[in-house]
């Protein structure tokens, strides 16, 4: 069986170039984006579609009460939802028969359990992720303390609720991943050059 | 400054001798008991108190309310208690003056937080502490498993309280850790290997 990593990561705390460095270093497939990609092939939504419904719970339509009758109101939203983390699925587990790999989120720990992957979690402190990303630049660089702040916690909160609704476990609870790992005041290749040491 | 590493772990995880291995294998010195004798020496208090006193939530006095007035009871435990942590604080900070060393347990993780430790936490799920306890034979060897499960619940629960009390965080919270290591079905050797090779 091809050996698996999944990395579980806090928005800011360096887990994509850890997956990415590590991929580099192992010589391991590296995937995250190029999910993304594949779903809209085989979907044929757009990719900016797929991004925007994927690591988010899928909204749920509620029975509605008009005069003494329940009615479902259809949701588009939910059966799209549905079909694309299905794809999402079919994906990485082809993804995981072709080659080892990375995967860098999409609930890999779940949907992978079969291939017994080494299930790693990255987090770290508020203070730090604000750096990280201020780091990185690009939009993150503009933005007020209190404003990446926000980013941050509103993307964490999107993904916990997406994981935790597909998953039916609790994102970032030390008891789903085997290994977890907190980048505060740490440096990322430092902690690459580590980790592939214990992976393999 | 001498290289410090401070294990938290949950009852059955195999923490202990993750410590114990790994303390050997870098040839660091080794603190788990000998603390408690250490201790028991400079208070004049036996060992036996001192380890039913240590990692025990200390009672505090509440006041009463008689006749108008209010009292607080005095506690000799509570004076102790904290007598003891104060001795447990001297005592962890001469070792780690002394030389690398690798501490178990104790809040050596927030005692010696100036040290700046690598700080580990070794976690598994109940079915596999459960395995573990009655492998290690001894009492344990005895107990069903659900009087298994009730001992390791009520070890972590005054481990905890011990913990939270002192530290003012929330033990077993990986926010509070550099690495947390799940030992569920995985061989205690074989994580001391690739831990050797992560935190040198």
């Amino acid at each position: 069986m091809n050996r698996i990593i999944t990395i579980g990561r806090e928005f800011g705390s360096g887990g994509r170039e850890i997956g990415r460095r590590l991929a580099e270093k192992l010589g391991y497939a590296y995937y995250d984006n190029e999910i993304i990609t594949e779903i809209s092939k085989k979907t044929e939504l757009s990719e900016k579609y797929v991004q925007s419904v994927i690591e988010r719970k899928p909204l749920i339509s509620y029975p509605i009460h008009i005069g003494g009758t329940f009615y479902t109101l259809p949701s588009v939203q939910l059966e799209q939802s549905t079909m694309i983390y299905k794809e999402q699925c079919n994906i990485l587990k082809e993804m995981a028969d072709r080659s080892d790999c990375i995967v860098v989120g999409r609930c890999g720990d779940h949907i992978l359990r079969d291939y017994s992957p080494t299930r790693i979690f990255v987090y770290a402190d508020m203070a730090s992720k604000i750096q990280r990303c201020r780091l990185k630049g690009g939009e993150d660089e503009k933005l007020s303390d209190n404003e990446l702040k926000k980013k941050i916690t509103s993307v964490d909160k999107h993904r916990a609720e997406y994981y935790n609704f597909y998953t039916g476990k609790k994102w970032g609870d030390k008891s789903n991943y085997d290994l977890c790992i907190n980048t505060t005041d740490k440096d990322v290749k430092d902690i690459v050059e580590r980790l592939a040491k214990f992976v393999l």
